[in-house]
């Protein structure tokens, strides 16, 4: 059963010669949705504590394309938590317009913290972000 | 053993807050490798022939992310033709800064003829595609 | 006044190393701005007719940049129609974030028609079109 | 008389469903231009000092169309430093593909220094950097 979901538009700039989306656009569309899922549960993909900052830079990335997604298409990207790890969250993400299904994608990303320096640190994932992650 | 190697470099707007290569550009380098490979075979990601468009639309991405790229890095991407199936090729990209890996993706890309109404249909790989893709 | 208003959030992505949207993004927002009011009046940026394809091509943009945006800024986008001439017609964006001016861009598109061998052709705005464009 | 001169192939992903290179790129093809340029003069978009970042953001940019840019063209870029103010340096850029012009651009860039809270701040451009800029 899908955790969240949220709607996004296929823009003219997001679609390339062959008249469908760019493929790497639909990492961005998982990102948004990603985004907004994580809001919805009073986290982010990135904010600032203690002088560092703290999120989760995605580690491995994956996306499956069933069919083409065009202009002005609103496609429904419905949002799994499918695993929340020590260190690490997956998700998969459903990309549909009306019945057909677009395409299916996975993120695992891992919670970290930046330094200012620009030194990345995995870390465990703390209790209270846990919690909002299951739900 | 790589099929072909080319670089790129990381450009400013290819950045994100986070001070490193936004993940979603990294498929946007394979495509310029794929493209380069290509080229360098006499073929490309999409052509016209015959009133109709004849590529190599993307069926199914994916990336593992090993260590950040930054603004200015010139990446090695080294191109390897892992499979080429009856109407798919699959390709194996590493990205290296140096000596460093930073990441490993794979694009499997499916021969089709596109229509002018917007049709796409996937083909068998004629033998003089072939002979060009496996070298 | 403002012909139409628009609110578009900054995403991670959008963003670049400074920690702020990229000014390529500021572009895209137009667009998607563009094509909301395009919408909202039964049009588009581009269809098609005939066996051809209509539109409103760039032929000149530019941005002005007042105040930095940051993720997850909601910015709003106000979009007035300067001007509707005899093949063009040029828009101004308004981009603000709560009371802070951000950006203020503007945009002459052309009504161009669009033949299937690529050839762009520049068209005097039918009346049915400036009508809905002049509201 | 330009100041400096570098090219950049369209690819695949810098196209639009009309075929041509979408006009936001422009500005991402600008900035590739404009950090080669500073980078033969020993100098960068952004780089780190003092604690701080010190580079060039820019406040004002605008682009003309004359021509499409399609899908493997390579385009000429030449850059031109128009004006090195108090504070702002103004460039002019010209793409061409061979002998036809496809496009004029301008950027007003400001030295500027942002602290580490993200405070950007304007300051009068340093003799040592002036003279790299006017070469």
């Amino acid at each position: 059963m899908p955790t969240f979901t949220t709607t996004r538009r296929v823009e003219f700039g997001d679609t390339d010669m062959a008249g469908i989306m760019h493929f790497s656009n639909f990492f961005r569309f998982m990102e948004v949705a990603e985004t907004d899922f994580l809001r919805a549960r009073g986290l982010s993909v990135t904010w600032p504590a203690d002088g560092a900052r703290y999120g989760f830079p995605r580690v491995s990335v994956a996306c499956d394309f069933a069919s083409p997604a065009r202009f002005e298409d609103v496609l429904t990207i419905a949002v799994t938590v499918e695993k929340v790890g020590k260190r690490s969250v997956t998700y998969c993400f459903d990309f549909t317009n009306g019945e057909t299904s677009v395409a299916t994608g996975r993120v695992v990303a891992v919670y970290c913290r930046s330094a200012s320096g620009g030194h990345i640190e995995a870390l465990d994932i703390p209790d209270e972000v846990r919690v909002k992650l299951t739900g």
